[in-house]
């Protein structure tokens, strides 16, 4: 998710999206962005990102700037809020905005479900809870980094999760995102020459066989992704790229193990296919 | 964001919530997660994700082990959804669950004042939209991969933003958070007692003054982050952390620089804030 977006470059009359929210503005931004790509053939949306907006001032400043793009002859601005604080919601409708509240719609409901009315706090859901969890959090991205590219085969058995794979697969970045999203110890191992000659994968691998996701991916995407790493080598060339992965993919055959194709991929989705698989 | 909870371990009834949806579920799931947090005094949940419903025969199994749930015993189930699919939506309706869905409610809206039907598709912002995005995400991931624990002084001049702190004041995640989510290129140096001795930064750093954004911490706090990593070691001991963050602050205010205290803060609060501060 790219959460600041220029606009159109084609200039035109632009169209501005506010994120807007008392404390990260992750959850408006998270919403508000899914629910625009339902609409990206209609218009480029400039987006802004305007977390901490926890006070009246800065309500009054941003609902004035709002006011202001009107005036400059922009199309009607739009803004995605999750904000419990009724002076400053009520300060931001009043603009010329479409103003759309994605809390108010469904506290009600689960208010009435759950028996209770909301804490009507701001920031629980990416504040820090408590300490414990974010020291449990960061230790979980530090594995991630320390477990990167194979670097320390003594740790797979702290892994909840192994992926394995030719090199550029895939494998850090969805590591990393598991770490940061899933809150899942992640490790990878890349395969090399040295594997595909051996024909078996290090012990250490082989005892965790249950943790192990196998990643693979279309050669010729492959290619271009080394290319744009280390151009014209050999390293990056097709038939290295596709002897790899077949090599990798006889491998994950005589391992049983099923590989999930990257190709095609965003690194969400592929987060979301090993957590499934798990 | 933790999307995979097991429950209250003190027993007693359970309620379950899922996050479902078409594709990765990442969309359903912050926002379910979001409005949960104001409703933790309440209860304890079990949330579960389930990402990928994209036929009948998954919602026909889902629906099934949603009303099983009932059968045994526990509360109401919470559906958060995310699905452009009626016959799935419908399925899943119902069953006996509270179902939320995220985006109907939002579409409506949009769909008038942008004057076009919504696309329809799933997955459209947690997917691939083109290669090149994909390619040019990864790289930024890399690159803060690269360029953690100020690894590559020559590198600085490329770098968006560079953040500086001693070890361990949240430097490394804040990076990889800036590079997933903001697509931000990320460095970070950590300030040791070389630079203190010195008193002043690598020129590497200083040439690159506009990208600093300096992190502090409270001793204490830091001094029980690396009791966890090093427990009973002189690195975390509470006079070398009252040190060195006294050094620190002393260094950013020579170098003009306001740091940010992260003591209470989350990855994702930090991110904003330097995000903000850009």
């Amino acid at each position: 998710m790219k959460l600041i977006h220029p606009g159109d470059p084609r200039g035109g009359p632009q169209r501005s999206v506010f994120f807007v929210s008392e404390s990260t503005g992750i959850t408006a931004a998270t919403l508000g962005h899914s629910l625009l790509s339902q609409f990206e053939q209609a218009e480029a949306f400039r987006t802004i990102y305007m977390p901490y907006i926890n006070n009246m001032e800065k309500a009054g400043n941003l609902a004035a700037r709002i006011d202001g793009l009107m005036v400059k002859g922009e199309m009607r601005p739009i803004i995605f809020a999750t904000m419990p604080k009724t002076d400053i919601r009520e300060c931001l409708k009043a603009t010329a905005c479409l103003y759309l509240e994605l809390f108010d719609t469904f506290i009600g409901p689960l208010s009435k479900e759950l028996g209770v009315g909301p804490s009507g706090k701001s920031g629980l859901s990416h504040g820090i809870v408590n300490g414990d969890s974010y020291e449990h959090r960061m230790s979980i991205i530090n594995f991630a980094m320390a477990n990167d590219d194979g670097a320390r085969l003594d740790k797979f058995s702290q892994a909840d999760v192994i992926l394995i794979g030719v090199s550029r697969s895939g494998k850090t970045p969805t590591c990393l995102y598991m770490a940061m999203h899933f809150e899942l110890r992640a490790a990878n191992y890349p395969l090399t020459e040295e594997d595909f000659e051996k024909g078996h994968l290090p012990q250490a691998l082989l005892d965790n066989r249950d943790k192990l996701v196998a990643l693979t991916i279309d050669p010729f995407r492959l290619h271009h992704i080394r290319e744009e790493r280390r151009r014209g080598s050999g390293y990056a060339s097709l038939p290295r790229c596709r002897s790899e992965v077949q090599q990798a993919e006889q491998l994950f055959r005589k391992l049983g193990l099923k590989p999930m194709d990257t190709t095609r991929q965003s690194i969400e989705e592929i987060s979301s296919r090993v957590v499934r698989s798990l």
